[in-house]
């Protein structure tokens, strides 16, 4: 290992392109990993515990978030999801780093309590190219696209703290940005300290 | 403008390459500025006053610093010499991006001054190989060559507090890791405030 692993955080409203970065960002660096969450839901056909998710149930899943156990959680249609804080860190010290896909509540609290983490938001160019975009992947109805759009807006507010703003307008400079981004956040000190003082070490 | 500027200081012990690293910088990006320093030193044959120095005298020089109007200054060899800050943020709000290539010591007085400037430091790979780069280069003599060594092992102590740490080992790679560090610092939030707003309003 010759740094430790980066938590790198990426939001973006629905609809931004943030899957296919994600993608394109994974196969070029197969070593980004994702930590297995933590849900309350029921397993699906051919779901495996310890695999796709941790099965708990709601009063495990309470207990150990009151204990601060999640690095982030949050209640989608009555089920619980997080995920888990220690094997992240775990990783991060084995110099492995590691993507939280997640949405800006999540983020939020990701902050709070990795606060090392580094910060990527994914942005629309614009509302009319979301809104088109959103009709062109024929996957909602006109009702639910109008309430993505709505909730875009309020999510791009978040936007202001985080480290780096990436505007989805062409596929390939957005994932230029996003790339140089991951980048430059392997470079900073806290990632470097052993190669830092193995350096001093070898100039005293 | 679609951004505002942002304020790049690179530091580096002598011999690590830093000079290449910048040429290279300002070859792919020539919108990349210097700002014109101040210098008590006499013009040399050529220089020009508020073209290449804006030359003061030792008053003028000492009176300006008292009043803060150096982003960074030094004494070097009984000479004075300082970045005026206020051109700096001229050009920043501008949208024009500013290099520093400047000494820890500079860089520290800027990081006061303008803390939002990026910091990135350039390191040499080891002990060994900064020496054969210094013999190598054949411009000084052993004695210089010696306290350029040692200098080295007491700037690279301020390293942890920098932005980002580039380690020249491969001069491509060096280059690779750089201008990402360069392009991420222009997708901070404080330098996208224009569009971020734009960008609200337009989901408003």
């Amino acid at each position: 290992m010759d740094r430790q692993g980066i938590a790198l955080v990426l939001s973006a409203p629905s609809g931004t392109g943030k899957t296919t970065l994600v993608g394109m960002l994974r196969e070029e660096f197969p070593q980004l990993c994702y930590s297995i969450s933590c849900t309350t839901r029921a397993p699906r056909q051919g779901e495996v515990d310890g695999k796709d998710y941790h099965f708990l149930s709601r009063e495990k899943f309470l207990r150990l978030k009151d204990e601060r156990y999640f690095a982030e959680w949050a209640e989608v249609h009555g089920n619980f999801y997080g995920t888990p804080l220690a094997p992240v860190r775990e990783m991060l010290e084995q110099g492995r780093d590691v993507l939280f896909d997640i949405d800006v509540q999540g983020a939020r609290q990701v902050k709070q309590n990795l606060p090392e983490a580094f910060f990527v938001f994914i942005l629309p160019p614009g509302f009319e190219e979301l809104r088109r975009r959103l009709h062109a992947r024929g996957l909602d109805s006109e009702e639910v696209i109008q309430r993505r759009l709505a909730n875009a807006g309020k999510e791009m507010k978040e936007a202001v703290w985080y480290d780096a703003l990436v505007v989805n307008d062409r596929l390939e400079d957005a994932y230029a940005r996003l790339r140089a981004a991951y980048q430059t956040a392997t470079l900073a000190p806290r990632c470097r300290r052993q190669m830092l003082r193995a350096l001093l070490e070898d100039f005293a």
